[in-house]
C-alpha cells in the first residue's frame, strides 16, 4: 500500500517560471511504471480529481495532480489560450523533472494534454483523453446557452455544480454523481476555488480553442503516442462526436463510450475505467 | 481446462423447422456464467470463428458456434432478410434448448442478432456487436464498389480474401490477419464452403437490412439489454460511424473502437477484446 493516498497526500509547491505551482504527489514508485499526470478541466482544481480514480492508479504507479497557473492555490495568472495554458503545464513538468509520464487530460485538460503531447514526444508516452475534443470541434466554438448556464448557478455547496455537468439526468447516474460528490468532499485540506478571473480566461481560451482551424484536423496525424479518447454518451460540455472525431484522425486512438453518462462519465464508472485504462497503460 | 477446445470439438447436428443445423458447443460449463452463442458474419462458416477469440471465452463459460440455415453443413434454404435469417437462428436457439444466453454477433450476425435480442428479451442477456450497423445506417443499402470487388476476389487459398476486408492495409494489421488466418486453417476437419446461393441470399438480405427504414432509429430504443458495440477505426464493409449510431440510440450500450484496424478489429486485438468483452459480460 502506498504510504499516502488523494485524502492524506500533502499539497507541496515548486516554482518555476514565476510560478508557484501548488501540486499533489503520491503512489507507488515500485510498480515499474511510469507516473501518470493528471491535467484539470475548465473550473475544477485539486479538489475535483476523483479518489477513486486516482487511488486506484496509485496502486502500481506515482500518480501527480497539479493546479496549473491561475488555478487553486497556484500563483500566476490564467492564460486564455489553450496553447498558452499548455505551455505553463510544460514549465511545471520540466520543474518536475520526470523523464517519462503518461497524461490524463479531462475536458480542457485534454485539449492543452493534446498540445504537450505533441510538443513533448520524448517526454509523454500515453495519453488518455476524457471528455474532450479537436482543435476546432463541432459546436466547440461557445458552450450551449443551456450548458453555461449550468456552469453559472450558485448553490449551497458548490460542487453540486458538477452533477448535472458531469452525469446524465438518469437516477442511476445521478446517484453515480451523488457517490463522486461524498468521494471528492472527503479529503480535509481544501483547494482555494478558481476564481472567476481565471475562469473568465480559461473560457476564452476554450473558445479560442474551438475555432474552426484551416487545416482542420490534420494537426492530430502528427500525434504519434498511443491515446485512449473517453467520453460518457451524451456529453453536454464537448459533444460526444468530437471523442468519434478524435478516434477517427488520431494514427494511434482507441474510443470508449459509455452507455447513459456525460462529461465525467469516468467518474460514474470509476472501476470499469480504471480496468479499461490499465489495459491501454500496461500493454 | 475444458475437455474439448476451437479445434476439437465435434460439429453437432440438431434437426429442427426442417432444418438441420451444424453447430458445435464446448467450454467450461461450471464457470457459472451462461453460454455466449457466435452469430457469424457475411460468408463465413464454422471455420471462420477465432480460436483465440473461443478459447478464450471458453475457459470459464460454454461457447456455441453454428451455421444458420444454408451455411455451411447446415441444410435448408438461406433466407434473403435479416427478419427471416433471424428466425431461422431463434429455431436454432430453442431447439437447443437454453434458457438464457449471451450473443456475440459479427457483421452481418450482429444484424440479426439484434432482431433475436429484440424478439427474445427473456432469452438473451448481453450482447456484442462488432463490425455492424443499425437498419438503414449509413452507406448499408449496398457494399461500396471497391469492397465488392473484394468479396468477388479469387484466391489460391480463398480464406486470404480475408485479410484486405477484415484489416487495415497497414504493416501491423496484415501481420495480424496472417495469425488469423494460421488460427484458423488449425482445425482438420473443415466446413463446406458458403456456396454462391447463399452467399446472393444473403447479399440481399444485408441490402434489404440497408434500406432507411421510415421510422429510422426508432427500434434500437426497444433493446435493453446491455450492448458491447465494437468496430475497428476504418471498417470497409460496414461504415465504422454506424458503430457510433448504434452506441446514441441504443438505450445501454458501451462503444469501443480499436486503432489501424478494420471490420475484423476483434481478430487483430483477440487478447484486448477478450479483456475488454469480458468486463461487459462478467459485470
Amino acid at each position: 500500500m502506498p504510504a499516502c493516498t488523494h485524502d492524506t497526500a500533502p499539497t507541496r509547491y515548486l516554482e518555476t517560471s514565476g510560478i508557484r505551482f501548488a501540486y499533489r504527489r503520491f503512489g507507488n514508485e515500485h510498480g515499474g511504471r511510469v507516473p501518470l499526470v493528471f491535467f484539470q478541466h475548465f473550473r475544477g482544481n485539486l479538489d475535483t480529481f476523483d479518489p477513486a480514480i486516482t487511488d486506484g492508479f496509485a496502486s502500481d504507479r506515482e500518480v501527480v495532480l497539479f493546479d496549473n497557473a491561475g488555478v487553486g492555490q497556484s500563483t500566476g495568472q490564467a492564460r486564455d489560450t489553450i496553447a498558452a495554458i499548455a505551455a505553463d503545464a510544460e514549465s511545471f513538468l520540466d520543474a518536475l523533472g520526470l523523464n517519462q509520464i503518461d497524461v490524463l487530460g479531462h475536458s480542457m485538460g485534454g485539449e492543452w494534454a493534446q498540445l504537450v503531447a505533441l510538443h513533448r514526444p520524448a517526454l509523454v508516452r500515453r495519453l488518455v483523453l476524457v471528455g474532450t475534443g479537436p482543435r476546432g470541434g463541432e459546436g466547440m466554438s461557445a458552450q450551449r446557452p443551456s450548458t453555461a448556464e449550468l456552469f453559472a448557478k450558485q448553490y449551497e455547496r458548490q460542487d453540486e455544480m458538477w452533477l448535472p455537468i458531469f452525469f446524465s439526468p438518469s437516477q442511476p447516474s445521478q446517484a453515480a454523481g451523488r457517490k463522486y460528490l461524498t468521494r471528492i468532499r472527503a479529503r480535509q485540506d481544501r483547494d482555494t476555488p478558481v476564481s472567476a478571473e481565471t475562469a473568465r480566461a480559461h473560457r476564452a481560451a476554450a473558445g479560442e480553442w474551438g475555432q474552426p482551424d484551416q487545416d482542420g484536423y490534420a494537426y492530430l496525424e502528427k500525434l504519434s503516442q498511443p491515446v485512449l479518447v473517453v467520453n460518457g454518451s451524451n456529453d453536454i460540455v464537448i459533444a460526444t462526436v468530437n471523442s468519434f472525431i478524435l478516434q477517427q484522425h488520431l494514427p494511434d486512438a482507441q474510443l470508449i463510450l459509455y452507455p447513459d453518462s456525460g462529461h465525467g462519465a469516468h467518474f460514474q464508472y470509476p472501476e470499469l475505467f480504471l480496468a479499461q485504462a490499465r489495459l491501454f497503460l500496461d500493454r
